[in-house]
């Protein structure tokens, strides 16, 4: 008698941030069922991973677990896949977590966890941007800026599981200060957070803008989403501070490709909604400062595929 | 009948410079015979091709060429490895060339080539610094700055072939003109060409130094052999420099790793002859950028095994 063949057609992908889990049953790149549940740093360890299951238990509701072939975590964090523990992730507080094993435990299924950028890149690869492609870098643009690196057919993780942290590159030794607390980081420049923080000083010094009458002169409600309202309404000073964060969002993809020679660079993440403020002057730069012999036009830089799910998609495919 | 294993004892490793062939014959790390013939890109591409086969023959005149398993080819310029294909050497003046091909149909043995600076990162990964480590770059200081990096086990070469070339990352883009005619590469800083142009300019506004004696007033005399023997005097302005390169450098270091994490930082090439100099100043600035959680103390920066003969060993090495 034959043995029957195991069938495998879904598997699920969680997208943990620091204040929401978000648990997806996928089927490639389609997500059949998604449940998102709050969460905090507070309710420690073991209560952030009841909650996952719970999310993971809801996405599985409607079919065999049988049919799901496993969990892939994306986190925000240090994350080492191979273990499974999540090294450092400052949102939830946690060091030396680990998820893999209490999550495999909690639902009997097996579990992998990867960095929540690189669960990115790897839906940009299976299934988007970068699909076809064995040498690409995928640059995650939003309150914060990282990156995953495919090079030769494989993810690269780093011998301590950081590689991709382009957002701390230094691009200026005399630059602002970084989250990170080092100056000059890409990030400083041209993270949501760090072109806020651009505005909020411009404003604090006196300089004119619109914006400050969009946040009624609390300075503490600048946001990135005001900063590109105040931009698409012509204000001088917004167009300035985003164009700026794109000339040196440029000199450091020039920075990656130098040293990487991709074939292509991805952009994606929720600052992109601001890109015809940045991306323009980003080329300009790239091109500037890329060398001749490998500057492959306007084909180099190509837009991600997926928008707010790509973490979620591309933890499920650790098991599709 | 059992049918006789082929042995393959040596292979013959040829490094391919812009005025100088050198061409070894190994046995693993250790060359047996090496034997050094002039060239110029004035003999044409059929002349270099005809040296290097002079160069092999002589290299291979003790054994039988049974026992040479293949020749393998450090080109100075940008190589299609897979092809054999020198697309560039600027050196040579060669674009396009069919090096590969061309050898082997000369000599009638498998032929492979690679860029020099891969090949010597090959050989401190086989046999030198990089010896069991599967993700390091190796970093190459002489007249210009290029390196190779492995990563996830394999060797980055990049899309077009230019991967590695670090040499052309822009630290500043105000800084002074590189020879690629960008401005603020890391090589306009920190190469051997970096640092003399930075002495010239300083003697040319007549600050006060030593080399101005030891070249007798003539500028076109100042090199990095000059300005080391000043620094090692005590002059004021060539230690200046030279510190001030590896600050360049660490900046340089710092983003290096901060992109791909590795696990050792390889640095070798004829300036670390001055190292001395530029290497505390590059370990400070390196130690101030990288990230916290990556960085590896001074178990980070290692110095080169192989000195002059990493391209001629790491090129044997494609085929033992």
């Amino acid at each position: 008698m034959l043995k029957r063949k195991i069938r495998h057609d879904y598997s699920l992908g969680i997208d943990l941030g620091g204040t929401k889990i978000a648990a997806g049953l996928c089927e490639g790149a389609k997500i059949i069922r998604k449940v998102v549940l709050p969460t905090s740093a507070s309710t420690g360890f073991e209560g952030v991973v009841d909650v996952m299951a719970q999310a993971c238990r809801n996405a599985m509701a409607d079919v065999n677990e049988k049919d799901v072939s496993g969990i892939g975590v994306g986190a925000a964090g240090q994350v080492d896949s191979k273990t499974g523990v999540v090294l450092y992730a400052p949102n939830l507080k946690w060091k030396n977590a680990p998820l893999g094993e209490a999550l495999s435990m909690a639902l009997k299924m097996p579990v992998r966890v990867v960095n929540d950028v690189r669960a990115a890149t790897l839906a940009e690869w299976k299934f988007g941007a970068g699909k076809g492609f064995s040498c690409f870098a995928n640059i995650f643009l939003g309150t914060g800026i990282g990156s995953g690196f495919v090079m030769n057919g494989a993810l690269l993780e780093g011998v301590t599981n950081s590689a991709g942290e382009i957002g701390h590159i230094c691009l200026d030794p005399e630059g602002p200060v970084c989250g990170c607390g080092h100056k000059g980081c890409l990030e400083a420049f041209s993270s949501g957070r760090g072109i806020e923080t651009e505005v909020k000083r411009r404003l604090a010094r006196g300089e004119g803008s619109s914006i400050r009458d969009l946040v009624a002169d609390d300075l503490k409600k600048v946001s990135a989403l005001v900063i590109g309202k105040a931009a698409r309404e012509g204000d001088s000073m917004a167009i300035k501070v985003l164009r700026e964060s794109g000339a040196w969002l440029g000199l450091a993809l020039a920075n990656v490709h130098t040293m990487l020679n991709p074939q292509i660079i991805i952009l994606g993440g929720g600052l992109m909604a601001l890109k015809e403020f940045f991306l323009p002057e980003a080329r300009v730069v790239l091109h500037r400062h890329v060398l001749p012999v490998a500057d492959r036009g306007n084909e180099l830089l190509v837009e991600a595929h997926f928008a707010t799910e790509a973490a979620l998609i591309g933890s499920a495919a650790l098991f599709s």
